[in-house]
């Protein structure tokens, strides 16, 4: 075994479980509680960033964190290839577009409003209502495309559809907000729920998360240490 | 000529200025200014989710968005792969770190400060602290790193420089900070301004920034539209 995922629980690491999963790969699975709210010491000392994910690769010596570079890593040393779309191919700049809006555009403009939240401001507020907007004009966008492909990429399912899922989902445990107006992510979250690697990945990483009530359109409840 | 870099100036399509002038392939520039802060109505028209970069091929009938997705593109499609590391290359997890790093956490943490500061939170409200402590924390990884090394993926310049300069360069413009005290990024910031493609791309893409104010510790002048 020389690939470990290290999963913080409640995390966006649940995305590299779900793609270990989805790409059939051994890997041996680290997991760490929350204490309460942020990474545990354990956590925070494997990798000086301090936050989810991080994996390690026993035999290149190797600790790497960042979603998206354990993500390319994983598919390209240990899944040849696959769940990628490789440049030449028809869809390859929706492959790359969604993959790097996940954390390039959606998860940012989710952060941005809940520092907002954290720091008290109100929900009237004019530069909130400007941030929530982008929230907004982004969901949008994914809803728009959802409406007319089956997983992000096209037609088959791909890694940028394990980027995107943890904004729409776990993260609506930290920053609450109700996305029951778009039908078609809704559906793609069914999709999702459908898929064998993605339950595998849940009951491994996650069980004790109420994963139902994260692929519904009214937000979760607030994570356990964030509640009044 | 096929590929066309729609180019806002004072923003984070430099980068993909910069990327074309380093990969030496033939690009047409057009520009869009500011009106007065935000992307004017022309740039908006071009992509749904209305911000800096955009790139569109003509043979391919594509428009992109995401620095991220177009730098892929633009390397694998038009440069042969040039300035990205190839999986199995000795330093593949350092170039997929950095890349990463640049949009999944510098730019993230900037943005949420930008957030609160925008909002009129104090820099003394812990959750301003807080979230300083992250941009903090970034550039302090960012200088440890190119303490031990002259690029940020190892001796060769990559993509991962290209995507993280704008962070510490342009977009203080928006979000004022002083990185006087990371010696190590004060170097990189000029070993950067030696190269012969980042010079032209200053002169071609953003003629009327006061780029070596960019490169000094101080943070330089706001945008002056957001000056009071």
């Amino acid at each position: 075994m020389v690939l470990t995922v290290h999963h913080l629980g409640h995390s966006q690491s649940d995305r590299i479980v779900w793609l270990c999963e989805e790409l059939g790969i051994p890997y041996e699975l680290k997991k760490y509680d929350r204490s309460p709210l942020l990474s545990p010491p354990k956590y925070i000392a494997l990798h000086p960033i301090g936050a989810a994910p991080v994996i390690t690769d026993s035999d290149a010596d190797l600790t790497l964190a960042e979603s998206a570079a354990c993500a390319d890593y994983i598919i390209h040393i240990f899944g040849g290839g696959r769940l990628a779309v490789k440049p030449g191919a028809k869809n390859y700049a929706d492959y790359l577009y969604w993959f790097a809006f996940a954390n390039g555009t959606l998860q940012p403009a989710i952060g941005r409003c809940m520092a907002l939240r954290f720091a008290g401001i109100s929900e009237e507020n004019n530069t909130y209502v400007r941030y929530q907007n982008k929230v907004d004009q982004s969901l949008k966008l994914l809803d728009q495309r959802l409406g007319k492909s089956t997983w992000l990429a096209g037609e088959e399912f791909t890694a940028a559809d394990v980027m995107t899922v943890w904004s729409l989902t776990g993260m609506r445990e930290f920053y609450q907000f109700d996305i029951s107006e778009y039908a078609n992510v809704l559906a793609y979250l069914q999709r999702v729920n459908g898929r064998e690697a993605w339950l595998r990945a849940r009951e491994k990483g996650d069980p004790d998360v109420d994963t139902e009530s994260l692929l519904q359109g009214p937000s979760p409840l607030l994570f356990k240490a964030l509640r009044k």
